[in-house]
């Protein structure tokens, strides 16, 4: 057996140092003489810990200390609802921007919880593409806007959200958070499931504007509040230890790799190389996404002819690179394209699919 | 460097043949050429360990078909609060039984979203004993009473919920559960952060009668709902793939060293090894809860002099005896004894303890 390039959209690809390092301290960590998972939250050596991976995340991100950042639980469809649940009245409306499945998704879960408005929606196109500003319908007073800055299913990604004025932008960052740079000052709250870009599953971190954690629009039970997690930082209950240490040395590979500006380049020319590949196939391969709006983390690619799906993706597995099986909602394949995934990977994918089209054209 | 005995209260010790098994698989797991927490928690591969996790459990514990099993986020806490969403209207009232700091904390956290009652409570005693059937206090149509059959502070347990009629007892089972052989059908609900018996944190086990999950008793999210896990087998949205894969070894350790009852046998052993020695050492040590009641798996326990505890917590960690301070609430050490913790563990400390005395006495 050898580990093979892993395409998966989530749980996805870790860096291999971060798992042969979690490996190596498996059984005994930090001098602790126990695993990091057997040892109480509440000790000095888990709490300076914790106190790392805040730090590490905050410089890399450029985090003001206007912002909370929350390790949490529930990954981000639990906080879908809890999000509304914290920072909106019964009585508020959010507003929703939808770009593909996962917008729709936070919408639904949120709907027991206040009034809401969809700002625009990509349905009409498949969620090719993102509604241009100019059609928005944003509710006056809304208690948000929610967003998500990458669709996985779709494939679809913008960098920047337009100027919307005074009400706070909240951002589902799932998939892209420290892919690239970003502005955290542009947005209110932006949560993120660790298992794309930071980590393994288990894990939900929340970077959240101080003003909208004082925020205490509805009787709530402390371990659902916000501003109790960030009192106790993050140690309100018992953490999922595991998940936020293999976080941490996430950070720490980032951090050696050259931070989030070289993450970005990486990215940038790993997503570059598989457009091209798709785009220069004679229509072989076909990506569907607005040019304006392909993701650099999730593509999404069909095959001329679906009778070819099979062949497809039990010879890329045989070749070594795993699971390009696209979503049941769009077809085809997809290729995620996270931080652990080197260029290299994709060299290999893009040679493949050369080869496969050279075999079965 | 090396292990030593860990008598944390949790995250606690896990027994060494599962780490070293998650060690040696952490790159690279069950045919898949990459780690469990890399891969689609929809795949084969993921979705089929996730079955054997759930049909262990069931053999072991003799859950029946009338219950769900769920394996969810958020720790006990997060269910503290969760639970009365989803079986009681907000004008419904449910009972609690107060043994401990946690009985408290379940009740704080329910107290949003219901009428609530206390049954009895062992406050006046400083939680040392579990008040009698006979003060019991229950309402008449309950939504639940809610329990908490270990208190892991406190080291106050009991084996059996007395009979109470109708109303489901809900039971907070976070660190006895596969600690001994227990009477599911007793129960409506038991839940159980993972961390103690089971495995790592940041996985929590319910198992829920079919007619409590059938409650519908106000809107909620799917995302907080427990039909709508337990429609999806827990996959609802992206799990912590890691801890429900540590759980699934240590269930199948615990099924190598003979199930429940070889795990009864052992913990009786351990506990009674313990309060024989603290009750031998003329007053030395104490341990001031009702032996009705003692736990089997956390002993707390005072020196006759303060002044000594800072020497035997030195001088214990110096000896490979880790974790054992007591918790602030009621001062001196406390030992869990959780399944990992071997008898010659017990017994080192137990010795330990008798050499402090000889030359400290």
């Amino acid at each position: 057996m050898s580990r093979g390039y892993n395409f998966s959209a989530g749980p996805s690809a870790m860096p291999e140092p971060v798992l042969r390092r979690a490996q190596a301290e498996m059984l005994e960590w930090g001098g602790q003489s126990a695993s990091v998972m057997e040892i109480s939250h509440r000790g000095k050596a888990f709490v300076a810990m914790t106190e790392k991976v805040e730090a590490d995340l905050r410089r890399l991100l450029g985090i003001s200390s206007d912002y909370a950042v929350l390790f949490l639980q529930g990954g981000a469809t639990q906080h879908f609802a809890q999000i509304p649940q914290n920072i909106a009245a019964p009585d508020d409306t959010a507003d929703y921007l939808l770009t593909g499945h996962w917008g729709v998704k936070a919408l639904s879960e949120a709907k027991p919880y206040m009034r809401t408005n969809i700002v625009a929606s990509g349905e009409a196109g498949k969620y090719t593409s993102v509604p241009d500003r100019s059609e928005w319908q944003l509710t006056p007073g809304a208690a948000y806007l929610h967003v998500t800055p990458n669709e996985t299913i779709h494939g679809v990604e913008f960098e920047t959200v337009p100027d919307i004025g005074d009400v706070p932008v909240v951002a589902d960052f799932s998939s892209t958070l420290l892919s690239r740079p970003i502005d955290v000052s542009r947005f209110g709250l932006i949560y993120a499931g660790t298992q794309k870009n930071m980590g393994a599953s288990g894990l939900t971190v929340l970077i959240v504007r101080n003003d909208l954690l004082a925020r205490k629009p509805r009787p709530l039970a402390n371990i659902l509040s916000y501003s109790a997690h960030a009192k106790e930082h993050s140690l309100l209950n018992t953490p999922p230890s595991f998940p936020w240490y293999l976080t941490g040395l996430v950070l720490e590979w980032i951090d050696g790799e050259g931070g989030l500006t070289a993450m970005a380049a990486r990215n940038r020319a790993k997503s570059e190389l598989l457009y091209a590949a798709i785009d220069g196939s004679g229509g072989y391969y076909k990506n569907p996404v607005d040019v304006r709006y392909r993701s650099w983390m999730n593509v999404p690619f069909t095959l001329h002819d679906d009778a070819l799906d099979t062949p497809f993706l039990k010879e890329s597995e045989a070749a070594g690179l795993l699971a390009l099986k696209g979503h049941k909602a769009v077809g085809g394949m997809r290729a995620s394209l996270y931080n652990a995934m080197p260029l290299a990977g994709v060299q290999a994918l893009v040679d493949f699919m050369g080869d496969f089209k050279n075999r079965h054209g």
